[in-house]
């Protein structure tokens, strides 16, 4: 993390004495997994205007500490692009995120330092604006193996994790396929929305020819200057969400729940240092639940909603003890309770969530169109599939419809300026 | 203000010990007018998570200095409803406007201080946010005074002010009725969205059976932690949007352009200490504009994309000369500009603008469903009217769509705790 705040009018100036990002980013390459780890649950810590480095051995916002603010875009390769097409977008698209998550235009000549005759190459909304902890991360959906109808496109189907595969059906499963899947994706986070957007946008506009925007969500969470930065953060059934999460402290977790490992899988060790992102749109029916009695609500979470305890007893952080029953001898965290069936002690399995609320207006009914975009990394899309597996009875499952859905295998980081993310894939 | 930073948890207790909302906003009532000043322009002054005065003269949420995010709301009144009952449900909103504004839950009870085995009365997701500068702005439809069909449902024909009716129809209009218009709105804006969308969704639930959401918009702006505070923000066409603002610190223009006065509509004095105001939904082909040269969006715009500066020279602040011609003889800011024909010195009047930039995600052309959610404060919608016909020959019309559009008289503000938003027209 660059210690100093840079906006990207002052780097405007920096660029032309010759110090552009490069220079910054290189300074900061080696920091990258040192310091971007916390998890939802810890906080965003430091200052949320500075930048957090793009190159590092894992891709930055996975562990990174949960931004405010996500802008998420899913694209479809296009039928004409090959693989040298592929290949020098994976790589404008490094060369770019390294700029922008620096608090950079997407170029040297950006928004208004190019012709002006000419089409700007950054689309200047971000003018001004500094880094904002926006880190931008790239995910692999299936199709970059083998398209729809079983072809190659890009030669890269040996190199396929044989995990990579379309999940399953689950039960309660009301998907629509125009926001579900996708050839490539990006995850953009920040503490401020208009520099998620602009990154987003500017990415899009890079790819033209080459891949299209598919569908996009934008979601919300904490806010960094209003929010006391080591709080939960609730979601909209009103309760903190992300309790029991992998914190990003926790090593050990980390290498055995979220990164893969080098030998997981022979044909796609290009993979290693990576995860599986699933990705779910998760409508919430809020208007019923909030007509549901508190202890209703409750026994549904399996959580206290004042101060996220689990029904067992203490406080937000006690472990959960399954086995505590009430006085009339019912579990005190109900078997169709969300906290024991997502619950590592039920589905055997652990997963890191960064999920983000949002709130898309209104639907046709005069009611809230609201939800979770529900995002996991893991290393192994069987984690996932186990905890959804094991939620097939939560009592939740009334008042939630699943309506989008994605995997992506998200390649390891670039290791600096001459790498990009995809170049162990490519190589 | 509030000097001291209260969050929602912390006043459940002072609210169990008998210092309730009442006492909290009591104490502050007398400064809402004195302390929410500063335009758009002038940047949300203090600090981002303190609360805002809903008692006043005026409603909060207009001259306010602009919070970060937006969530605004347009409500039809239910077939069913009588008069009795708008009136109840406008005081119902005008008291929990004042504790939420606050950082307290919607009523004592709350969203989890009430029987275990009732519905909670907040739906909880902003439970240990604070105030986070929230506002909450209520205003009236021409459908209070008459329905679809001209008839009077809440004896209130004789109340309506003259110059509430539709807006008329205007160049490149692509209205969509469905998210157009409505009977109530609410404008709910706060630094951090959970609060906003709180509001918003406690609000509808408050008017469940007497008012149904019609549609509904979210908007983000600039970003109190990561932004500079003074700089004008950017629209997503990438430019400075508000300098020419009307500033709150000016008194006088306030006074002429603004708020209604006592006089300006015998028939509806009611209004006296309000405003009109006009919300448009403004989607952006920003595909296309990101191909325009600068030098194009420049004189579309007529000022510099880099500073904000009118084109006729200076710095973004300096007053534009719309006499300054290019060495050409050409117009330095071109007769089809947007500065030149939305500037009083050719639409001949003024108005508060307070729009929030949008994203919606994408559309089915792979394109951002992105834009500006247009607001604007105004005497009368005279105003609002001489401007955007006077944009008739804009050149910016080739990129932007209206698709939404909304006219709303809102009354003066609630005086304290006995008074609420709506009693002057009721009385």
């Amino acid at each position: 993390m660059i210690p100093v705040e840079v906006t990207r009018r002052g780097l405007l100036g920096a660029v032309g004495a010759g110090l552009g990002a490069g220079l910054l980013a290189g300074g900061a390459a080696g920091a990258a997994t040192a310091t971007a780890i916390a998890g939802r649950g810890a906080g965003a810590a430091g200052d949320p205007a500075a930048a957090v480095a793009f190159h590092g051995a894992h891709q930055a916002g996975i562990v990174t500490p949960a931004q405010d603010r996500l802008h998420f875009a899913s694209f479809d390769l296009m039928p004409t692009a090959d693989r040298a097409d592929v290949i020098a977008l994976l790589q404008a698209w490094s060369a770019a995120a390294a700029r922008m998550t620096q608090g950079l235009d997407v170029s040297e000549t950006g928004a208004v330092g190019g012709p002006p005759l000419a089409p700007p190459e950054d689309t200047g909304e971000a003018l001004g604006l500094p880094p904002s902890n926006l880190t931008i991360t790239f995910g692999f959906g299936p199709g970059l193996f083998a398209d729809a109808d079983g072809v190659d496109r890009y030669g890269l189907a040996a190199r396929r994790p044989a995990a990579l595969q379309p999940l399953p059906s689950f039960a309660f499963d009301l998907l629509e396929a125009p926001i579900s899947g996708g050839d490539l994706a990006i995850q953009a986070c920040a503490n401020d929305p208009q520099v998620a957007v602009h990154a987003i946008r500017n990415l899009t506009r890079i790819a033209f020819g080459t891949a299209m925007l598919r569908w996009a969500q934008l979601g919300f969470g904490r806010t960094s200057s209003t929010s006391t930065g080591q709080q939960t953060p609730r979601n909209l059934f009103g309760y903190k969400d992300g309790t029991a999460n992998i914190m990003a402290e926790d090593a050990g977790a980390l290498a055995e729940h979220v990164w893969v490992a080098a030998g997981d899988d022979p044909a796609a060790d290009w993979l290693a240092g990576g995860a599986y992102l699933v990705t779910r749109r998760i409508a919430m029916t809020i208007e019923n639940w909030d007509r549901l009695p508190l202890a209703e609500q409750d026994d549904i979470v399996g959580r206290d909603k004042r101060d996220g305890a689990p029904l067992s007893g203490g406080g937000e952080f006690t472990t959960p003890d399954f086995d505590v029953r009430r006085t009339d001898g019912a579990a005190a965290i109900p078997a169709t309770s969300h906290l024991r069936l997502a619950h590592e002690h039920t589905s055997g399995t652990r997963i890191l969530r960064r999920g983000y609320n949002y709130v898309d207006g209104a639907n046709a009914l005069g009611q809230l169109d609201a939800g979770l975009f529900f995002m996991s990394y893991q290393r192994s899309p069987e984690q996932f599939i186990a905890v959804q597996r094991s939620l097939a009875t939560d009592a939740m499952n009334e008042y939630i419809r699943h309506q989008s859905s994605a995997l992506f295998a998200v390649p390891p980081g670039a290791r600096g300026d001459g790498d990009w993310v995809g170049s162990t894939l490519f190589a």
